[in-house]
């Protein structure tokens, strides 16, 4: 199974900090965009995949979504999901996203934020996701993008000549990689865009958008520090649908 | 006007010596995945954008392509590349790839290596390709891959650890960047993937396959320089078809 290790105590307070875990959506720069992808809610069903504390569940239910499915492997986050909620529109499941099942045909929109990079068996986990959307449904998910994933030591670089740049090394070299974000010992997965891609496309999916995230210039305004971001990608943005 | 650097007498002679000069589709590390890429020529007319020498356009004739037009602006390569058939299914003409100009739905598939790195207005150039196809036609493209093209002063960097990295900045700044690459003041246009993709898919073409290219155990046991290309891809190759 995938490393559960939010339900590590020190993982799980240090995460708890972020802006992202205290805000919610709005703590997340990448918000807008990912949202940009999002077709129109109203009266669909929505499954999200590796949900955490369930604030795009619950963002979802006031822009009109029927029902929503939010899963996640982390009993702590799915406990505090659940203790912010009681709109019955809203179910969430305990489940490990690499042996998924889900009923065929059974949602609209499929969503997954910052997820698929912890996870193993993509091919596996996508299947399923495919066969249980509808014909013409859509899939919007994030993940960390490869230019992050890639190196074996991650980090920035000044050189000599005061240049910050992210050195690259391994890119094209996929599978494991163990980091010392928040905790160490953070187990993801590295993939290349085209290997993202070419899983979806050979799944069943059309790609409609692919986005190599970058903060706008209002976001760098309010937030300086926001202005790095610009060096290399954080994250990959993709927005597919169903054939 | 795209910069033609290739009619410079020094550049052009730096050119000639690379090994895809001298050995043409043979010296090029990534022609085997973008030949996999491309559909069976049999009876196709085919329009090569930035044919240079023409190597393509002659391997393509016996592959049973009907006609093929080898479109460039280098008044040097295009003499060569005519010097070098006197096939008349071969075509070859002189043009500026930003005021291209093609007859609608004339071409089954669409070919570019390396070249739209250089193409300023490519959302121009891709609709006017667009156009000049036939519906259910092929693009199969290859550019530098933007890790290549991004940094402010591209190069490898060895870190006081021994690890070979290639530092990446303004990675999502696209536009004009200026390399040193043979001669100096070669002038290209940096884009993320996104970009690329997102360009194709608006326009109308539904992406099929995209490879970061990556050489193979194979290759790189023949020619053990090429290891280094798995620290960070050289190349972007992208297949879709015409919706």
């Amino acid at each position: 199974m995938t490393q559960n290790i939010y339900d590590n105590p020190a993982f799980f307070a240090g995460y708890s900090r972020l802006p992202r875990s205290i805000e919610g959506l709005a703590g997340a720069p990448e918000w807008p965009a990912l949202r940009a992808l999002l077709p129109p809610l109203s009266g669909r069903k929505v499954v999200d995949l590796g949900c955490g504390y369930g604030w795009f569940c619950r963002w979802a239910r006031p822009q009109g979504a029927a029902q929503v499915l939010g899963l996640d492997v982390s009993e702590k986050m799915l406990a505090r999901a659940g203790a912010m909620t009681s709109d019955p529109g809203v179910t969430y499941a305990r489940v490990d996203l690499e042996c998924l099942e889900l009923p065929p045909a059974s949602f609209d929109v499929a969503y997954s934020s910052l997820v698929l990079h912890y996870v193993g068996n993509l091919s596996g986990l996508m299947t399923t996701v495919h066969r249980a959307l509808v014909p013409g449904a859509h899939l919007v998910l994030s993940a960390e993008h490869p230019i992050l994933t890639a190196p074996t030591r991650p980090g920035w670089s000044i050189g000599s000549d005061g240049r910050k740049t992210w050195p690259v090394d391994q890119y094209l070299v996929e599978g494991r990689r163990c980091t010392d974000w928040i905790g160490s010992g953070v187990i993801k997965q590295h993939r290349t865009i085209g290997t993202y891609l070419n899983l979806l496309i050979g799944i069943g999916f059309t790609i409609s958008r692919v986005e190599e995230w970058r903060p706008t210039p209002d976001q760098i305004a309010a937030q300086p520090t926001l202005a790095e971001e610009l060096e290399r990608p954080m994250f990959l943005l993709i927005a597919a649908s169903r054939s």
